[in-house]
């Protein structure tokens, strides 16, 4: 970080996605925040004047670097490897992405940036590349050699989840109690000491339907679940569960719950997407640095044509600088005097 | 259906839990439809003066039946087979549930009753008491020899299930092109049928992450969910997916679309009860008469406190006598002249 102000590197993702577009209507306004956006140069000037946006790109230098003007963006360019055809997935540039990614990864690991904030990528055309990738989390978690967790913040509700982007199949098999255990663990710290809860209020669902309902529906809760729960508790964290996920979401355990914890992904997502769709901004808990992401995917069907909405970008940008203020202000408070 | 309304069977469910006392607030307003409450009649006596509610009680006999009045109910009395202490379960009573569903579900199989609409049970008493028993819907389409479906309907949606209540490790294998391509007409029949939606709009859902991405988080899309949507298209019908669950609850498809098909119970519901607590009304689907069922369970924490909310059980009331009114029209256009 900057003396003044939070650096913050964003990905521009999925090059035949909307990620380069919406990057370039993001650099329309004001942040307190330098804004470094990594990706191919000349595919951001095309889309900016694809969509009638002035932007003025400056290659980023540590020297030069200053809080961002609307308008303008310092940018680390990343060659291209194939032509690109807006909405039209190519798999030679499967490279390019996992590039992208893996520069922003090291400047955030040494202290460049304070903050990375992803556009959405294609894990499909980047695995058809021969290039083994599960996911940004994953991949962020895999280089900073960290225990990640993905959490999706909403206004209305804070969801995180025990497994992220598995078949559904592997899903019971994947949770053991260690493995959850660091989950929750990882989602209180990062409450605490990004988000400024001084205590935050965890509610924990089970498995299967009804939370297993007393063993008749599956044994995940009685076996691994409920003894986690009572740990954290006896440990004194305000831990609820495991809970039955249909009927957690309820106006009034939302209004008390700082964050629920789902055991996969649809259990957890459809409902923070209902709610709070367009808003809602994927973190990832556990690094070395702040990490926010859009929560939509590349919307092949709307690249290039400039309606894009920003909305989600501008969001988990938000949030980054946000996150990247009071973590600074977490490590000045408990520095050596 | 008497010449005037239709018969609606009520069963009070779980004697420990809240259904006594809701179906003793359910009698006090008026209906265009005959009741008739299955259940231990002391036992909805005492629920009903515990609350200070009046509650006349009759012998259900098909000579005097008559429409609902306000502060009555006509009754079949199951006598319970132990002692009833309000929040405390109690295996004893297992068979007394079981018995009053049984005369229920006779009595709509042979035309005595319209519709079903039944007050929550506890699977694991009935379980603990030595009867296998997965739910109600199950149950029900057993003894009449049909392949069911459950939804879900609340105002804003309706969410029709591929499995129901199965742990999660077994909901892979639960879902074959055979048994899901069943669900989904059964679905579109009683969509027509019951709901009279000329041409139903039907949204599939995914089983895996982002419904599997081009087949990198699971195969089952392109091996069975895909094959049993484009066949039910190639038909004619409106089908769409299979969808990734997260983004497929937007609003933009909310307002187009009739029923969702959500692979399993925790992916679709926690969304339906989120936007639609308190409303959402259980329809199973396929059964020979109209069956529907509050959405929540037996609360026993809040049982003879008399603060159980009826709603749930006035909405699926409500909508069991709208569809046995719009199912008795069927009947009767498709009759021979």
């Amino acid at each position: 970080m900057s003396a003044l102000v939070p650096r913050i590197a964003i990905t521009t993702g999925e090059p035949a996605g909307i990620g380069p577009e919406l990057v370039a209507k993001l650099a329309q306004r004001g942040y307190d925040a330098e804004l470094v956006a990594l990706g191919d140069a000349r595919l951001l000037d095309r889309a900016a004047r694809q969509l009638g946006l002035p932007l003025r790109l400056a290659q980023f230098s540590m020297h030069t670097a200053t809080p961002h003007t609307p308008g303008s963006l310092c940018c680390v360019d990343v060659p291209l490897l194939a032509p690109v055809t807006p909405g039209r997935l190519d798999s030679r540039n499967g490279g390019y992405v996992v590039d992208m990614l893996a520069r922003a990864s090291d400047g955030a690991l040494d202290g460049t940036y304070d903050a990375i904030v992803t556009a959405p990528v294609h894990k499909g055309v980047v695995n058809d590349a021969g290039i083994a990738f599960t996911g940004h989390t994953e991949f962020f978690a895999n280089r900073a050699g960290a225990e990640a967790a993905m959490m999706l913040a909403a206004p209305q509700l804070r969801v995180v989840l025990a497994t992220t982007h598995l078949p559904l199949a592997d899903v019971p098999a994947a949770i053991t109690r260690e493995k959850l255990m660091r989950t929750i663990r990882v989602a209180i710290v990062e409450l605490r000491e990004r988000f400024g809860i001084a205590q935050p209020r965890i509610a924990v669902l089970g498995l299967n339907p009804h939370a297993g309902e007393g063993g008749h529906l599956g044994r995940e809760e009685i076996d691994t679940i409920a003894p986690v729960c009572d740990l954290l508790r006896a440990e004194g964290h305000l831990v609820e569960g495991p809970l039955s996920a249909d009927t957690a979401f309820v106006a009034q355990r939302l209004a008390r719950t700082d964050a629920f914890v789902a055991m996969y992904h649809d259990q957890g997502l459809p409902v923070l997407k209902a709610l709070g769709f367009g808003d809602a901004v994927n973190v990832t808990l556990g690094l070395p640095y702040v990490r926010t992401s859009v929560d939509h995917g590349v919307a092949l069907d709307v690249a290039g044509s400039g309606r894009g909405d920003a909305s989600s970008l501008l969001a988990a940008t938000m949030l980054a600088i946000e996150l990247a203020r009071s973590r600074r202000a977490v490590r000045l408070a408990s520095a050596p005097r």
